[in-house]
């Protein structure tokens, strides 16, 4: 098994592939894996299977030198945030809607059907929504990035539906705790206002404590991300999209477990100072989903948020109160 | 008021560019009706006020020179039909995707926020669907006209959003009876199967008489384009999509009409020749809507099928089996 991963060196990019080589994929050993980005993984992967090619994804001659014959699996996460992606139409649309395209065109080029891995987001949705998410519900974003995302869910079904490819959408939570720095993503917070105090930092809470975010560990994610490669299509039917299932947890309750987790100093360093831009943005999501679909397909979630806090602890160096 | 109509040449935009210059736009004239397209209209309109654009809508020059400050309306109606995006897929893409976009940058460009009518259609829908489609009803098209559609919508809602355009789609049924010859739109025969017997030719029905289509009179469907130009776009709020309102009808009721209106013989003129292709997509599509926001709105719908028919007879003459 051959997998190319855009967006590799990120922090989920690297998380996936550090799984593959080790893990392989439901019993499949992995030969390579090429992380496309731009950058190289913030800590280098140690392990000969694993190329770096380093290109902006919305290159078309640098797809064609990293998508061969031999990709079997791309898994498509590289995209511009969604904060970014509001502040910069121009390049959000360049990125995930362009870039999108070129990759799958390259890899409709290959006449291999090969499995594309694509990730959306709770950012497709919008807009007056149900208490929980359905599966059925329909996409109304309002931001660009969520925007960008439908867009690029709709081409993975048609070319998934003409026999281009055989793709897959996973509409990712958000995800925390994301690890390293804070990024331009409105939902970056969701991460920070944990990390950051464990690490013995200050942290700005952009939202109010009754914000409510749907939301999924690192590890569950890459978890998830695994089972897509080897999901077998004909499960998935005409409709390619997954809403992932997750937590819901409220701002409150995330300071809460992280007071639980590692004491009342900690959750201290959390200072509130709303951020309008990053409220319209992150409260047009949706909090909740029945994600019904994802679990009888297997996708997993992650047990309760403390549990998610203690396994960042355990991954990335503690800091506690004491 | 000066509007610019995307595939003006063709029978809807001819008989939009007629409508406007004879009865302009809720009690507002219009000094100038520019028509883009590729063909002149098929009858002139002698009209000082109309003028044509030979041009591509996949032109950026040509929408430079078409679209400019004078410019404060656009009716985008230019597309590659249903039956042909699916033929050829890279085709579908480069007009109904990339000359949409085209269109709205130059929109946006024009930095005076334009109200842009864009026109999507049932084909938006498909895979699992209610008895009747509800306004908040998702789109899972499964034609590449359908999604590419949809992409439409999803821009035409993100330029809104973003202050760009000020934007309104309206998914239009499929029109019937539409006049002219027949096109490569999965939907063609709904017209044929009356037009042609009409003007004593033989009519082929490629799908059974039982397959239900939500229909709209070219009338109805320029009145419901003309208020779309002067409709409050505050009334629509965020969601800039309308499924609007028309008539269940199945094929057979559709011919039983044309009995009604023509007569027997001129009904036995259509024959029934399966075409798996055209029922495929066809099928896909809802063929009943409870289209209420629409109604409210103030957007129509015919009163019944045989009165289409005898508009058609009165304005396209008369050839009964009398």
């Amino acid at each position: 098994m051959n997998v190319l991963i855009t967006g590799g060196a990120g922090f989920l990019g690297a998380a996936l592939a550090r799984r593959l080589a080790a893990q392989g994929v439901a019993g499949r050993s992995v030969e390579r894996i090429t992380l496309l980005d731009r950058a190289a993984p913030a800590q280098p992967i140690d392990d000969p299977r694993v190329c770096h090619v380093a290109a902006d994804i919305s290159d078309p001659a640098a797809l064609e030198r990293a998508i061969g014959e031999h990709t079997g699996t791309i898994v498509h996460l590289a995209a511009v945030v969604s904060g970014q992606a509001e502040a910069d139409f121009d390049l959000g649309m360049r990125v995930n809607v362009d870039a999108t395209r070129l990759i799958l065109e390259r890899a409709r080029a290959l006449g291999t059907r090969p499995r594309v891995v694509f990730t959306s987001s709770v950012a497709a949705f919008g807009g007056p929504l149900p208490a929980r998410v359905a599966d059925d519900t329909r996409a109304l974003p309002q931001s660009s990035y969520g925007v960008q995302k439908a867009i690029g869910e709709l081409l993975v079904g048609d070319y998934t539906r003409k026999g281009y490819i055989d793709g897959v959408t996973l509409r990712l939570p958000t995800i925390s705790v994301r690890p390293g720095a804070p990024n331009k993503a409105a939902s970056s917070f969701a991460s920070g206002i944990i990390r950051e105090p464990l690490a013995g930092l200050p942290a700005v809470c952009p939202v109010s404590t009754d914000v409510r975010m749907w939301l999924q560990s690192p590890d569950c994610a890459v978890s998830n991300l695994v089972h897509a490669i080897s999901l077998d299509g004909a499960l998935l039917g005409i409709d390619r999209t997954v809403n992932l299932p997750g937590l819901s947890v409220s701002v409150g309750e995330m300071i809460g477990a992280l007071r639980e987790v590692a004491g009342a100093d900690v959750a201290a360093r959390v200072r509130f100072e709303r951020d309008p831009v990053v409220e319209r943005i992150v409260t047009s999501w949706p909090s909740d989903f029945t994600a019904e679909r994802a679990r009888t397909l297997g996708f997993v979630a992650d047990r309760d948020y403390a549990s998610i806090i203690r396994a960042h602890l355990a991954s990335h160096g503690v800091h506690t109160a004491a």
